[in-house]
C-alpha cells in the first residue's frame, strides 16, 4: 500500500464542517486506524496503483478538527454508529481511542445562520456563537481554522463540508462576483451557511471541498475569490452509491443504443442525513442531482423519478432500489432492477480522505479555482458536464499522468 | 438515422449458421422490418452517431440465407417466438412476410458432424447431408454459400454463427497451424462442427463472426487460414446481458477500490439455447466465459459462481440475478444485487447485424485475421484481454476515428 | 372447470361503473372469452373446487353494460391495452369481437358530479348528462340500469365500481342514516360520485360491489338503505397485488414473533389509474389502505411508508418493490425484499367476475347489507377488521360450506 | 413476556447434537441471555400470547450440554460468529460468559460413525471415541446423556439435533420395525449417525427433536421405539427462511387460482452448514425438501428448481433469491421475485428453544411418538402432509387450546 511511503515531516490539517456526523466521525476513525495500521485503505481511490509515486499526505501527517453544531465527541459518535449500524470492529475503535479524544478537542461550535429549520433543529451545543451576519460568521470561522493551524503547526489545512444537506438556495445577480458579494455580507439571508464556511476557507487561501449537495463554493463570486486567493475548490455532492451506479449504467445503455423509457430510483435511509431530508425543503436539494444525471448522460430525457425516504431502522444503511425500463430491437421492452445496500459513512469517508489528499496536493502545486479533474467524485461536478464515470476516471488518470511525467 | 444514408448499388449476403433459431429469425425479421421502415434500429450500435459517415451496408442491401438442422421457415420461427415470448408487433410481422418467405428459400441443411448429442437431438430435417468427414462437410458448406452468392449476385457474404452452444472442445498441437490442421481433416472428431462452418467461410475469403461460445474460428490453424485468405474474423460469444453488466460494474468497483468478496450470478432461460444448455457438457462451454470475466477485470480472484438453468416457461426471457458482496472502508461489507430481465433474441439480433456490417466493411478494407476492435461485442473477445466495456468502447471509437480521418 | 356446469335459463347483467377502463374492458374480454371457451378461468377464485356445486352464474348467462365518462368502445379499449401492455392473444380478441361490439351498445354516459378534477379531466363524451344534484344524477343512473335490465330481460343486475380512484371524502353526521342523507340530496357536494352510483344500485334492490378505494357504499346511510332494500353490498378496494402479499407476509412475521422494524412499499404503474393517482388528492385515497394494513395485522405499529408513482412506460404493469426490515433473536436485523410485476387488469378482472357471481348469489339468497364473507377480496373490507388473508379465506370457505350443507 | 412466569423448581436439560455449531452456540447464548434478562424472546413462537398459561420451562430452568466432533467451546464459537457475521451485541456476550463456560464443560465428544466424508472431515477433537458399531455408539451416547442428567439433577432432558446435514440415507425393509432394527445394530453402515443419537435419546425415554434434514428419528423402527418408550419425537428440518416463505406464498397463489409456471430458488450461504453442503451428497438431502414443498402445496407440479451454493464471504447470512413465474387471467404471465437475507443461526435458535420447551411439555404430558402439532416448525414435518404454514399454525393453536381448556 502506498500510503505509508510518504515523507512525514509535512503536517496537514483536515477541517470538517459537520465533524461529528456519520461521515465526519468515520473519517476520523479511518484516518486514525490507518495511522495505527489496524485497517487497510479499502475504498480509497488514492491507495490504488494509479497514484503510485504521487506526493500525497499519509495518514500520520494528518491532524483532524472541525465545526459542529451538536454536542458530543468523536468517540461517542463512532461508537453509536458502530452499535446502531452493526459496523466496525470494536478492537479497531479501542486501538484509536486516544486519537479520537485528542481530535475531539479541535471541534469548535459551528453556526446555524441561514441553515434552514431542519438543520437548526439539530443544534444543541450550548456555546453556539450568536453571529448575526455572514461577515461576522466568516470572521469567526476563519479565526477557528487559523487557531487550529497555529496550535498544531500545520503546513496546510483543507476544509471539507460533510454537514447535513441544506434547502436549495437560489443565486441572484448579486452573487455574480466577489465584489458584489462582499457588499452584501451584512444581510443575514444573503448566503446559505455552507457558503459561509466555503468563504472562510477560500479567503484563508486553503483548499475547500464540498462533499454535500449544499451550495458551498458553487457561487460565482466564491469561484472568483478562489482564483484571487489561490485556493483550489472541488465539489459538489459525493457520488457514493445509487448515483455512481447510474453513471456507469446509463452510458452502457447509450453505447448499446438501448432506449431508456423510464428510470425510477427509490432510496431509503435512516441516519441523521435522512432525518434532515425528511424536511421537503432539504430533500429538494438532494433529489435534483440524483434525478437529472440520467438525462444529462443521455441525449434525450426519459421519464425519471427519484425519491428518498427517512426509514429510521436502517440507520446508516442506505438502500436504493432502481427500476430501469428500456426498449430494444423491434420494440421489445425489458427491465433492469438493482438494489444497492451500502453503508453511507463507510462509502463516503474514504472519498473524503481522497479528496483532502488531492486538494492539499493541488494547493501545494498552486492550482487555484475549480479542480475539474476530480469530477468522478461528485454527483454535480463543478465546472464539468461529463457524468459518465469511466470518462471522468479518464480525466483523473490524465491528471495523474501529468504529475508523474514531470 | 444513418442506416438509410448508404448507397444501394452494393449487394451483400448474411449467412447465418442456425438461421431458424431465435437469434437467426429475429435478425431476419429485423433486417426486413428496417428495410420496410416499419421499425427503428434501436439496439444497433452501428446506428449511433459514432458511425456517421462510415460506409456500412444498409438493410436494403442485405440478402439473408443460412444453414439449419431443423425443419421450418423464418415466418413460423418468428411467429412462434412472438406468441411464446409475448414480443413483436403483429403488424410488423405481416408487413415483412414476403421477405421472410423469400429468404427461407435460402436456408440449406446444416450438419451435425461432431456437434454433440444435445444439438444432434434437435436435428429433424429429412435432407441433412450424410457427410462423414470434416473435409466433406466443409466442401458441402462452401458449395452452399457459393451458390447463395451466385444466385443473388452478391458482392460479399458474411457468415455468422448463431447456432446453439456446443460442448467445449480441447485443442491439441495438431490444431496449431493450418498445415497440420489440413492433414487431419478426414478424422470426424478432429474439429467441432462450429469450426467446420468457420473453415468454409474463411477458406472462401469471406468474413466470419462467431456470436456463440462454441469454438468456431478460435483455432490457431484457422486464424492462420484467415490471414492467408484475407478473411476478417471476429468472436466469440455475444455479450448481451448479465456479462455486459459485469463488464461495466466490475471496473466501477475496481476504480473505487472496493474489494469484491464474492460475485454470484444465477441465470434462468427457456428457449432452445436453454434447452441445449440443459446438457451439462454444453453448459460447461457457456459458463466458463460468464464466470471468469470478473476475475479477468480485477487484479485478484474473488469467489465467483455462475449458474444457468433451463426454465421452460420463461421462453426467450433470460432472467439473471446477480449478488455482489463487497468490502469497503474499515471492513464494512455491503451488497449490490441486480435482476436483468432481457429478451435474448431481441438483444442479440441487432448486435449480429452490427457485426455483419462491420465485418463486411473490414472485408472491403482488406483487413484480415482477428478484428480486435470488435472486443466490446463479445464475452471472450479473440485476441484481446481487455474486458472493461468502456475501454473496449474506446477501442471501437478509435477504429472508427481512423476511418473517418481518411 | 365448474363454470360450465350451471343452468343457462337465468339471465344476469353486470353493470360496470367505468366500463371502458382497463379492468372494465378486461372483464368484458374475459367473460366473452370464457363464453366462447377460448380461455380458462385462471385467476378466478370461484372456478376453484371450493365452489363446486354452488349455484353461481356461468359466463354465458351474463350480459354486460355500464357507465363511462369517456368516448370509445370495448373492442378498442381491449385492443389498445393488448398493444400497449403486450398482453392477450390476438386470436382470442378476434374470436369475441361481436360480443364486445354488442355490449358496447350498453354503455351509457356517466357523470362527473363531484368526481374531483383529475377524473373530470378525463371526461370526453359529448353526451354527458348535465345533472346538477345528487338526486337528479341518481335518478338518471337508475333509469339507465333499469332500461338495461328491461331490454335484455335480466333476472338480476349487479353493479360493480371499477372506475378510477376519487379523492378521499370525509363523512359527516349527515351521512349517518338514510333519512338524514335523503334530505341533503340536492347539495351537489354532499356525496362523492362513487356513492351516487352506489345509491342508484342499492335503491334499485341490486347487489353493489365497490372494487375501488373510492367511497361507494361505505356511508352509514347507504348501509341502512341496503338493509331496507334487501341489497347485498361488498367492498372496498380490490386486493390484487402488493397488498395481497402484505396480507400473507405480515401474519407470517407475526406468527414467528419476528418484529417488523419498517415496511416500505414503492409502487410504479402507467395506466389511466396511475395517471389519476398523479393528482395528490386522488393518491391520498389509494395510499391509506395500502399503508395501514401492516399495522392492522400486527399488534404494534412499525414505521411504514407506501408510495405510488405514475410511470407512463409501464402501462398496465404495476411493479411494486417492498423492503421489510425485521428483527429476530438476539437483536439480529434482517431483510426481506420482493418485487411484484403484475398486470393490473388481468389481476383485477377475474376477481370482479368472482364478486359479481357471489353478489348475485347473495341477492338470490336474500342476503342484504354487507357481505363480510368477501373480505379476502378487499384491501379495506367493509365491516371486517381481519386483514390476514388466510383467515379471510377461512371466512369465505365457511360461508361456502354453509351453502353446500343445505 | 410470559417466559418469566413459570415455576423455577423443575430443572431441565437441553442436549444439543452439534452443540458448537452456529445454531447450537446461538441457542446457548440466547438461553443464557434470556436468563440474565439482557435480551428479549424475539423470534420465539412460545413467547407469543398464544402460549400464555401453558406450563413451559423458563430459561432459568435450563442446563445445556451436548455432543460435538470439533474442539472448542461455546464462548469462542459465539465470539467467532459475532465477529464474522457482524451480529450480536458484545455487551450481551460479556454478560453471559460464565454460563457459556459452565455449559461448555457439558460438551462430550460425538461420533463420526457413518456420518459421511464431508462431516467426518470436520472432526478434530482428539478424544473422539473409536466406536465401531451402532450398538456401541448408542450405548456411549446414552451414558453421556445419563451422566449429564445425574450431575445436574435434571427432571428431564430433551435431545435436539442441530448438527450439519448428512448425505441422504435409503431405508430398507430391515429399518421397518424396532425388532428388525435391533438385530442389525452391529452393522456399522446400517444407520446414519443422526439416527444413532435419535436412538439413544428415544431409548432413554427422552423427547427427541430433529432440526436438520438428516434421517434422525425418521425411521419406522425408531418411531416404534418412541411409542414403546413413551418418547415424544418431532422433526424434520427446521423451516426458517426461504421454505417458510414458500409455505405462505404458494397457498396464496393457489387460493387466487393463479397458476405457477415455474418456481426457481437460489440460495447462497457461507457458514459450516454451507461448507458441508458443498459435498453434492450432503446437498442432495437438503435440496429435496426445499424443492418439493411447492408441488406438495399445489395440486399440480410446476417446474421447480432449487439450488444452494457455498459462498464463503456470506458467513451465516443465508441469502435466497426466488423467482416465481405465474399465469393469470387470459394467459397473462407475471412474476414475483423475492430476496431473503436472513441470519441462519438467529432464525433457527429461537425455534430450537421453542421445540425443546414444547417437546419437554409433551414428555411431561406422556405424549409419545410423533408430535404432529409441531408441523409448522419443519420443512418435512413427520407424519403430516400439510405444508401450508397458516394451516400448520391452526394445528398448533388447536393443540394449545386443548391444553388451556383443561
Amino acid at each position: 500500500m502506498n500510503v505509508e511511503a510518504f515523507m512525514a515531516d509535512r503536517r496537514v490539517g483536515i477541517w470538517l464542517v459537520g465533524a461529528l456526523g456519520g461521515v465526519g466521525s468515520t473519517v476520523a476513525l479511518g484516518l486514525a486506524a490507518l495511522r495505527e495500521q489496524c485497517t487497510s485503505p479499502r475504498g480509497m481511490m488514492t491507495a490504488l496503483p494509479l497514484f503510485d509515486g504521487v506526493d500525497l499526505d499519509s495518514p500520520d501527517q494528518f491532524v483532524l478538527g472541525g465545526h459542529d453544531i451538536r454536542r458530543g465527541d468523536l468517540l461517542s459518535s463512532v461508537s453509536d454508529l458502530a452499535r446502531d449500524a452493526s459496523i466496525f470492529d470494536p478492537t479497531v475503535i479501542r486501538a484509536v481511542q486516544s486519537h479520537l479524544s485528542e481530535w475531539s478537542k479541535n471541534i469548535r461550535p459551528g453556526t446555524v445562520l441561514n441553515s434552514g429549520d431542519a438543520i437548526a433543529a439539530l443544534a444543541d451545543r450550548p456555546d453556539l456563537p450568536s453571529t448575526r451576519s455572514p461577515r461576522e460568521a466568516i470572521a469567526s470561522m476563519r479565526a477557528d481554522i487559523s487557531d487550529f493551524r497555529d496550535r498544531h503547526k500545520l503546513d496546510q489545512v483543507v476544509v471539507v463540508n460533510v454537514a447535513s444537506t441544506e434547502p436549495p438556495f437560489s443565486l441572484t445577480a448579486d452573487h455574480g462576483s466577489i465584489g458584489q458579494l462582499n457588499e452584501r455580507l451584512d444581510d443575514p439571508a444573503f448566503l446559505p451557511v455552507s457558503s459561509l464556511y466555503a468563504y472562510a476557507a477560500i479567503d484563508s487561501g486553503w483548499p475547500y471541498v464540498n462533499f454535500t449537495p449544499s451550495t458551498g463554493a458553487s457561487v460565482p463570486g466564491l469561484v472568483d475569490l478562489a482564483i484571487q486567493r489561490g485556493s483550489p475548490i472541488a465539489g459538489q455532492d459525493g457520488k457514493t452509491g445509487e448515483t455512481l451506479l447510474k453513471s456507469v449504467l446509463a452510458p452502457m445503455f447509450a453505447a448499446r443504443n438501448l432506449r431508456i423509457l423510464s428510470w425510477v430510483g427509490h432510496n431509503i435511509l435512516g441516519n441523521r442525513d435522512g432525518q434532515v431530508l425528511h424536511d421537503p425543503r432539504n430533500k429538494a436539494g438532494k433529489m435534483l442531482a440524483k434525478d437529472r444525471i440520467v438525462s444529462e448522460i443521455l441525449d434525450y430525457s426519459p421519464q425519471t423519478h427519484t425519491s428518498i425516504e427517512y426509514i429510521e431502522s436502517l440507520n446508516d444503511w442506505k438502500t436504493a432500489w432502481d427500476h430501469v425500463h428500456f426498449e430494444g430491437f423491434l420494440g421489445v421492452k425489458m427491465t433492469l432492477q438493482f438494489t444497492w445496500q451500502g453503508c453511507d459513512s463507510a462509502l463516503a469517508a474514504p472519498l473524503v480522505i481522497d479528496l483532502a489528499r488531492l486538494a492539499l496536493l493541488a494547493g501545494r502545486r498552486k492550482e487555484s479555482g475549480i479542480l475539474t479533474h476530480l469530477a468522478c467524485f461528485f454527483k454535480s461536478p463543478m465546472g464539468v458536464t461529463e457524468h459518465d464515470f469511466s470518462r471522468q476516471m479518464t480525466m483523473l488518470a490524465e491528471y495523474v499522468r501529468t504529475l508523474q511525467t514531470r
